[in-house]
C-alpha cells in the first residue's frame, strides 16, 4: 500500500547537513532553544488558531531514521560515524507550547523547543510542515464557523487537497469549528464524524433520477440526502426527492435532506425549502456545496437563504487566499548564550533568550488585545513596549496575565496523553469567544497588540549593539548606503 | 512512526455509501466509464501539465481496505455482506491516460477509467486527490522554468507545504522542470537530486559568522554554500564568505557559492557577484531564495541580476495563486449506455460515451492549438466543433492527429513499469517546446481550442434532448423562469 511516513528524512537536506557539522565538530550536544512564530496573519484576518500540536508531539515521540533513510543518506556521502549516530537518534528535547486551539498573534512565540543543538535543529522542517499547515486550516475553518453560526459545517475537500495533506486539513477544520468531514480516513484517524451524500454519477448511472433516489433510500434510509442538480433542480430533482421522501414516510422512515450543488444557491434553497414544506417535509434539511468560503456563506445567509448544512471543500482545505502560514523556527539560545538574527528590516530581527508569553485578561474575562513577550523568570510586567518603535509603550498592570506556554514534552516524552480532538475544538471555541468581535471581522480587523517586556527589549538591544559593533569593524564599504 | 496510508478509506464517505447501494442492489458489476478532466487553468495560464499518473497507478495497483478500515466501516454500520466484499476488494479496472508530463487543456478528457460501476466509483476521490495536486504543481513549476531559462531551480517548500503533500509537490516540481529538492524524503522516494545550504540558526549558533563558515567548510567542502544575511550581507556575509573560500583554495577546495535570502535580491546579487569576481572567485555561484515565484524571477532576471540558482518554496508547493486545480471525474458510460450530467450552464454539461482525444500537429511538428474530442472508433475528423456554440467549427483535416490517451492499466495491472521521473520531466519539456509562446506567456495567453467531433456532438445533443423531454413532462412549474 502506498504510504507517506514522517521519518527522519522527512526534512530539508540542510538540517541533516548542519547536523553533520555539529556532530563532527563536537557541537551536537551544546544546548539550544528555538522559537516557533509567524509574522503575517493569513487572509488579512485578525488572529490565527494554533493547531497541529498533537500531531507534532506524536511525530517527535516516534521520530527515527529508518534503515532505508540511513541507506539513502549513505548514498549522499554523509560520514559513517554521523550515520551511526543518526541510526540510534531519538528526540529527547523539551517542548513548551501554547495549547492547541489557542488564539495567537504575529511575532509571539507559540512554541519553543529546548534540547541539544543537533536535535532541536533536526526537527525544524517537520515542525514547520505540520504546524504551519494545520494552523492555516484551523484559522480558515474558524472564519467559516464565525459566519455560519450554529449551522452544520462539513469538510468536503479531499479531492482538491494537496495529496495526503487533506487528512491534516480535516483534523484542523474540526479544531476550527467544523462538525464533520467527508474524508473517511481522517474520520477514522482522528475520531471525527464522517458525512456524505451522493454524487451526480450515482444518479446518472440509473435510467432515471427517481429510480436512483429510490435505490438510495432502500439501502441508506437513515442518511438519505438527495442530490438535486444532476438534470434540473426544480423541475426534476426536488419533485423526485419529495416523491421518494413520501414513499419513505409510508415505511416509517424519514429522509435526511437534499443537496444543492450548483446554480443560484440562495434562490434554489428558498424554492426547495418552500416545496419541501408544502409537501409536509419540514424535517428535511437543506445542504449546499459548490465553491463555498466564509464570504459566500455570509452572503447566502445575509440573503436569508434557509440553509442547514454547508459542505466546504477547496477554499477550506487549501487555505485560500494565502495557502500558507509563514511560520518560522528561529534560534534564540545556544551554548547558554542568547542569540539573534539581524536584518536590514527591524521586523525580521528575532527575539533572543528563553521567553514566555503573557496574555492579558480584562475584568470581564475577555482579551483586551495585548500579549506581552517576556524573558522567563522576569517579574510580571506593568508595561509592554512596541517591538519596533521604542517610544511606544502600553500600561498593562491592571490586567490579569496568563502564561500561554506550558511544558508539554520533557526529554522526548509527552507529559500528558493526546487530547481528544473535540476537547481541542471546544478550547478553541472558548478562546475565540473571549476575543472581541473587532478582531474577528474580515474587513480591516483591529490589530491585536504584541509587546515586549523591558527585560527582553533590553536584551535584544544589547545584542544588536554588540553585533553592529563587530560588523562595523569590518573593512568592507557598503556601496548601497554610500 | 507517524504515517499516512492511501488505503481504501482514503476517500470520501459517499463513495463507500454509493458502493453499498450498488452492491446490495446487484449493480456493482455493471460496466462503467469515468473521465478525468478540468475546467479552468490555474493562474490564468494557457495550459496545464498533467502529473500524478505514476503515483495513481501505484495506488490503484496496491489498493485495499485494511482490517482497520473494515473495522471502522463496521462502526459506521455498513452492511456485513458489503464489508466482506470490500475486505477482498482489488481494483481490476482499465485505465487510458495521457502520458504523464503531457500538456493538456480544459474540457479534454485526460484519463478515463473503465471497469465495474463499483470499482470505478470507489477510486474517484483518491484519483482526484493525486492528479489535481500534482498537475497543479507541475504546471506552476513549468511556468517558473519558462522564465528561469537554463538556470538551476531547486524546490525548497516542505516547511510551507500542506503536510505530507509536500512530498508530492517535490515530485511534481521536478516534472515541471525543477532540478532538485530540499526534501530528503522526496529525493529518496522519487530519485530526485537533494539540495540545500545552511540556515541562519547555523550561523547564529557560533560566536561569529566567520567561525560558522569555517566549520561548514571543514565538514562540507564539496557543497559549501554560505548563507549571507544573518547579520549584514555586504558588510559581513560576503567578506566572511570570501575569506573562507580563499582559505579553502589553499586546501585545494572550491566553495560552491553563496545564498541571498532577504533584501533587494537584484542589487545584492550584483554586489555579491562583483565582490566574488574581484576576489577571483568567479566559480562561486549565487543562489537566491525568499518568496520567489515566476513573476519575481522574471523581474530579477529582467534587471540583469547575475543569479545562478533559485530556491523556490511557498509559492511553488502551494500552487499559488489558485492552490487547486478544479479537476473532476465524471461518469460517461454505465451499463453500456452513454451518460451525461445536465446543468443550467451548458459549460457544465458533461461529454457522454467512450472518448479519445486527438492532438493536431502542424507541418513543422508544433501544436497549432486545437485538440478534438472524438468517440473511440470514429474516423479521423476533418472538422471540429465548438463544444458550446453550435455554429462555430474549425477545419483540421490538414493537420496530423495524434491520439493522447493510451492504455496504461488493464484489469488492475500496469502495462508498463513506472517511468523514470527524469524521463517524465524530459517528455514534459519536449511537449512544452512544441507549444507556441503565445500559449505560454503569463498575460492573457492565447486560448488553445478544444473541439468536439461531429459524432460526439450529435450523441451529446441526442441525450440532452431525451433528458429535456423527460424533464418537461414533469408537472412542476419552474417559478424562476416564470
Amino acid at each position: 500500500m502506498v504510504s507517506f511516513a514522517i521519518s527522519g528524512n522527512y526534512t530539508d537536506l540542510y538540517e541533516i547537513s548542519m547536523g553533520e557539522v555539529y556532530f563532527l565538530e563536537g557541537r551536537d550536544a551544546i544546548s539550544a532553544c528555538f522559537d516557533y512564530f509567524f509574522r503575517k496573519i493569513p487572509a488579512e484576518g485578525g488572529y490565527v488558531v494554533f493547531a497541529g500540536l498533537d500531531d507534532l508531539l506524536d511525530v517527535l515521540t516516534d521520530l527515527r531514521f529508518t534503515a532505508e533513510d540511513i541507506r539513502f543518506l549513505k548514498e549522499l556521502k554523509f560520514d559513517d560515524r554521523y550515520l551511526a549516530f543518526l541510526e540510534s537518534f531519538r528526540f529527547h528535547g523539551t517542548v513548551y507550547s501554547a495549547k492547541e486551539g489557542e488564539v495567537v498573534f504575529p511575532g509571539c512565540p507559540i512554541l519553543r523547543v529546548e534540547g541539544t543543538l543537533l536535535e532541536t535543529q533536526l526537527v525544524e522542517t517537520l515542525l514547520l510542515n505540520l504546524l504551519n499547515f494545520e494552523s492555516l486550516i484551523a484559522t480558515k475553518a474558524s472564519r467559516i464557523r464565525y459566519v455560519a453560526g450554529d449551522r452544520v459545517l462539513s469538510e468536503f475537500g479531499l479531492r482538491r487537497a494537496h495529496g495526503p495533506g487533506g487528512v491534516l486539513a480535516a483534523r484542523a477544520a474540526f479544531i476550527g469549528g467544523f462538525n464533520s468531514t467527508s474524508d473517511v480516513y481522517a474520520a477514522q484517524r482522528y475520531d471525527i464524524t464522517a458525512a456524505g451524500t451522493m454524487a451526480h454519477s450515482f444518479v446518472e448511472s440509473y435510467d432515471s433520477e427517481l429510480e436512483a433516489f429510490r435505490a438510495f433510500a432502500r439501502v441508506q434510509p437513515d442518511s438519505c440526502i438527495f442530490l438535486l442538480d444532476t438534470y434540473d433542480t426544480l423541475k426534476s430533482g426536488i419533485p423526485n426527492a419529495i416523491a421518494v421522501a413520501k414513499e419513505m414516510e409510508v415505511r416509517g422512515q424519514r429522509a435526511a435532506g437534499v443537496r444543492l450543488d450548483s446554480g443560484d444557491l440562495a434562490y434554489l434553497a428558498r424554492q426547495a425549502r418552500r416545496m419541501l414544506d408544502d409537501a409536509g417535509l419540514s424535517y428535511m434539511k437543506i445542504v449546499v456545496s459548490n465553491q463555498l468560503d466564509e464570504h459566500v456563506i455570509k452572503s447566502l445567509l445575509g440573503q436569508g437563504a434557509p440553509i442547514d448544512v454547508f459542505g466546504v471543500g477547496t477554499h477550506l482545505v487549501t487555505g485560500q487566499p494565502d495557502a500558507a502560514l509563514d511560520g518560522v523556527y528561529k534560534l534564540s539560545m545556544s551554548g547558554g548564550e542568547p542569540r539573534l538574527k539581524l536584518s536590514d528590516s527591524l521586523q525580521k530581527v528575532t527575539l533572543p533568550g528563553i521567553k514566555q508569553v503573557l496574555r492579558t485578561i480584562d475584568d470581564k474575562g475577555l482579551f483586551p488585545g495585548a500579549d506581552v513577550v517576556t524573558l522567563t523568570g522576569e517579574a510580571k510586567p506593568d508595561m509592554m513596549y512596541h517591538p519596533f518603535e521604542a517610544d511606544r509603550s502600553l500600561f498593562i498592570g491592571h490586567f490579569r496575565q496568563e502564561p500561554l506556554l506550558h511544558k508539554v514534552m520533557e526529554n522526548g516524552k509527552r507529559l500528558m496523553p493526546a487530547s481528544l480532538l473535540k476537547d481541542i475544538a471546544a478550547y478553541c471555541a472558548g478562546r475565540l469567544a473571549l476575543l472581541p468581535a473587532e478582531y474577528r471581522r474580515f474587513e480591516n480587523p483591529h490589530t491585536y497588540k504584541v509587546g515586549l517586556s523591558k527585560g527582553l527589549l533590553e536584551l535584544r538591544e544589547k545584542l544588536r549593539k554588540q553585533h553592529k559593533a563587530s560588523t562595523d569593524e569590518s573593512p568592507v564599504i557598503d556601496r548601497h548606503s554610500a
